[in-house]
């Protein structure tokens, strides 16, 4: 008995222990203050391509998605959770009709990016920082400055719908 | 006299062996037979952003327009004509209406890449080789294969109507 006790004090000294060194996302009424990105990361625009997209309705831009090396290798290799330090970013710009590449093809059917809208975005992986909010930081920054935090707690409740894809929307496009 | 004589003749000959070594586009009735791309420039899915573009109509495709090294640099010191050995490169994707995302907005208005489409084209820098055509070789591949000659010719008598761009079309999204 004594020994099996011994044991017993034993695991909740360890459980006790990874429960103190490994934050975990508190619930209900003590919720931790998600935190938010708020410096734009270097160099992204160097990043090479995930995908491209199209927001009509109140966006109406034309969007291209970036990642660092961490997020492009984890895409080609199509593993979930995305590894520690992964970054994407969203680009966007106005949806122009070119009268130049209409008048090239003979009939109005092009588009291209116009000026920079609607801010560029940012989410990167920090599973301790970033653990009240999936495991990644969400950014905005128009003109390259950050926005609001009551514009980025609407990031993490829409984000959820994709959980089982580690939180990420865009699909890589080959 | 005589030294004149000679001098002339100096001169004519080094203008002859000039003439000969640099091969000059030829005009109406003896044209140069334009020389295309057909190979895939290694890791150009790798390569950076210039910006992205949507074609309605029969295209009907949502793409991104990328650039090796020596394009981006150019494009960002607004450099023209690009340098030897400039490389970019089309990539597009069918326009898919995202009903994940519109789930999301709570509207329909996104639209995402779907599968490949409509092939993958470039335009090489090589003043020399491609001189019947700008300086400029296109090239178009569906499934990795070359397209034939008869697509390609296409393509150098639309892209003149922007000679004063060096015959690129796509600006630099920022």
């Amino acid at each position: 008995m004594k020994r099996i006790n011994l044991l017993l004090i034993a695991v909740a000294t360890l459980a006790g222990a990874v429960a103190f060194a490994t934050p975990v996302p508190r619930h209900s009424n003590q919720e931790a203050a998600p935190i938010f990105v708020k410096t734009i990361p270097p160099g992204y625009r160097d990043w090479k391509l995930i995908s491209v997209a199209r927001e009509e309705g109140e966006l109406n831009d034309i969007r291209a998605i970036l990642g660092n090396d961490e997020a492009i290798k984890a895409y080609r290799e199509a593993k979930l959770p995305f590894p520690e330090g992964t970054i994407i970013a969203r680009l966007a710009w106005s949806h122009d009709a070119s009268e130049e590449n209409n008048k090239t093809f003979g009939r109005p059917q092009s588009f291209v990016a116009g000026a920079p809208k609607n801010g560029v975005q940012f989410m990167i992986k920090d599973s301790k920082k970033y653990a009240s909010t999936g495991g990644w930081g969400y950014g905005h920054f128009d003109d390259g400055k950050p926005t609001d935090d009551s514009m980025l707690k609407a990031c993490f409740p829409c984000h959820q719908a994709i959980k089982d894809r580690d939180f990420v929307f865009t699909r890589y496009s080959h």
